[in-house]
């Protein structure tokens, strides 16, 4: 298997001022296309290290993708030492790149100074995948087998996260057309509603069985639940397309309405795309929340088409004057409650003239009240076959918990959409397994 | 100087499957400790390559801290590598984390089983430091100088983000008993409106000026503007203060209401600051935004003493219907526009009956309109001293201009509650500083 090792420069990361997200992308990228990351490492702006850092990890591995180090306030270090273990003399000017240069500068209405026009020189010999999204380019060093006992390469990205994330599919075309690879084939489900461990138990007896050619991971996230990736290695692309198809066939059943997306997907995302076209609205009313269920939503780009607005009703006022809940409710039932929940549903469906509400109320991390405990969310909502409550508890701090409130009421508003008579059948069981 | 090295373990890492935030987190704290990190690696679950990795860190570095790896399943593979480097053969089990395990597991309402149990199990003569917030403790292995040549010292620490994150303090509290740290105190000034470069040549002079015990460091972040840490080293507490306390007193003045909090501190922190004992109350009326604001403002524990709630008005009607906004208005000046803005704002504070309202309204992603370009957002904030309305543009995609939008309502907001007339002056040079 060809292996590699990701590499990020820059005393940013190593003083701990910014999150490394570039490796994470990159890994994740190879990983897919089949390539085994051996190795991640953080090396300083330091012209040594960056000679021998790089030098170790191409002598141990086929492929080294580096990051970053190439601003241009940086670049006088990291270039140099690029050129430096490439062993050659000479600089040329990358016409291409000068060009896309030239172009983005201009775009930005900023004038073209000499330390932008640097970015276009590259070390001689070493090829160059253009860089559509900043200045700095792609370089690529092929060392040949004397060099390190193996062919191997190395990969030089910009280290801006936007920047190097649009260079992953040229990267990896450039693998792929470069390396023995053998195929790779993914489908990704999307599950939520069960914890990773409890998904686990239940396809486990379809795992054990799975052919020695598939591979399964779990790819766990808060917001989108578990992401389940079945993999096909080395095989022929019909064959191992009809393979996959035949599991994913079985474990069908065995997910149910768990499984809300057979593409790489958002619970938000899904939800635009039962919406789209159909001509029907959306609307939100939230409290525990307070706006992270409108953020999720407007954050799909097309969202304006079906999507109307939200109240944020945070305070119970709101809830009485806006949305209609009932003062004798909120005493009654309690400001957390399946009672509050729907009447912010229903109220927020009328007020704003929607097809469809979702509302909450909860506890995010008060200490609750004398009807519900800290950490319970009630999710409401409500069109036009009537209004479904469900109940959920979270046991984690404050910002966790209204991420999974706010997760938790997109899948139920994704359900009724899906299937409003499913809904009502396990509304009961819903609340006990969700709590985790 | 001591220096470290953080080492990751899990193939979750390698993958791609999550991002290491750990490592960063880690970082900063042992740099604002003045311990130098000189390197950063993910190693694969595999206890040769843990043995290897871990011995190579060790003789290049006075700490390691080592996360992950820890987790019951792959407990069967870390710990006999820890055990294994460390070279002792028994194996002892510590009663204070036994007791947290049992109290932990009963608190979740779980079983002990043995599997638990074997979380207080650890490596004859390494240190505990007991993990107050999960079953795992944190290992740490004193090795004498003969082993690398200089005393050094293994930290092993759980590799749940937020686990990890509460070991840090005792972590650093460990290093400080252990090793002669010069002292170093640090004074953060939280500063936004301005991007990292203008900053920069803004306090250029100031900087050059700065005592040689004194070192300035810049840590952006898009939501929350530029970090500005003075750190001095290897002086005595009074004395280092004082000097810090002189320099601060001569960067204020530079820095003008850019300088928003003096603590390490978000805008929407400040905000809560601002009004918190007050009795005056706030709200929000979004769209470019679409929930975003409402979400971090909430994301303060305590708002709920002075944040009502908002109205996301994502499509017009809802903007007509509820916040009063002409049809006229958004005919004759666009819906992206100083006018819309303003009687969003103010059909907030009306509706919601609030002391004051932040309002947008901006083009996130699309191409915009005849009235402004992709990109643009107004923002608007009423009160009792009338409404206030500035103009931003972003050049980034969807999701990072409504951070930014989110952002520069956020501070408009703290400016106005801050000081209503200083705002007036500054609306139209703000317009061009923050084209970016």
């Amino acid at each position: 298997m060809i292996t590699a090792s990701v590499c990020t420069i820059g005393d940013e990361i190593l003083i701990g001022q910014i999150v490394d997200t570039n490796s994470s992308h990159i890994a994740r990228a190879l990983g897919e296309t089949g390539v085994r990351v051996t190795a991640m490492t953080s090396i300083p702006d330091d012209g040594d290290r960056i000679v021998a850092d790089l030098d170790a990890a191409l002598r141990s591995s086929d492929v080294v993708v580096a990051t970053g180090g190439l601003g241009p306030t940086k670049d006088d270090i990291t270039k140099p030492a690029l050129a430096r273990l490439w062993g050659r003399e000479g600089w040329y000017e990358h016409a291409g790149q000068k060009a896309r240069v030239i172009s983005i500068l201009h775009s930005r209405g900023l004038d073209v100074l000499d330390v932008n026009l640097q970015q276009a020189m590259v070390p001689e010999g070493c090829d160059v995948i253009e860089n559509k999204l900043g200045t700095a380019p792609v370089m690529v060093f092929r060392f040949d087998a004397a060099r390190y006992g193996h062919p191997a390469t190395l990969y030089s990205l910009p280290g801006v996260p936007y920047e190097a994330l649009g260079a992953i599919p040229d990267l990896i075309a450039d693998i792929r057309a470069h390396y023995p690879l053998s195929d790779i084939r993914h489908k990704t489900l999307m599950v939520y509603g069960l914890a990773e461990s409890a998904l686990a138990k239940k396809i486990e007896a379809w795992e054990d069985a799975l052919p020695p050619q598939l591979h399964l991971a779990y790819l766990p996230n808060q917001l989108t639940g578990v992401r389940l990736r079945l993999s096909a290695y080395g095989m022929e692309e019909a064959a191992a397309e009809s393979l996959i198809e035949a599991q994913i066939r079985a474990l069908r059943p065995l997910l149910g309405s768990y499984l809300y997306s057979e593409q790489d997907d958002t619970l938000q995302a899904t939800i635009g795309r039962l919406l789209r076209g159909t001509g029907k609205t959306l609307c939100a009313a939230e409290s525990a929340t307070g706006g992270m269920i409108s953020h999720l939503i407007t954050s799909v780009s097309g969202s304006s088409e079906y999507y109307k607005g939200s109240i944020t009703s945070y305070a119970a006022e709101i809830k009485e004057k806006l949305l209609g809940v009932e003062d004798e409710v909120i005493k009654t039932k309690g400001i957390v409650s399946k009672e509050v929940a729907s009447q912010m549903a229903e109220g927020a469906r009328k007020l704003l003239g929607c097809t469809y509400a979702v509302a909450t109320t909860g506890w995010a991390d008060k200490t609750g009240d004398e009807f519900e405990p800290a950490g319970t969310v009630w999710v409401a909502v409500s069109g036009p076959e009537g209004t479904r409550a469900a109940r959920f508890q979270y046991k984690n701090g404050r910002e966790r918990n209204i991420e999974r409130f706010a997760a938790s009421a997109l899948n139920e508003l994704r359900l009724y959409l899906e299937n409003e008579r499913q809904l009502a059948d396990k509304e009961v069981t819903k609340q006990k397994s969700l709590i985790c």
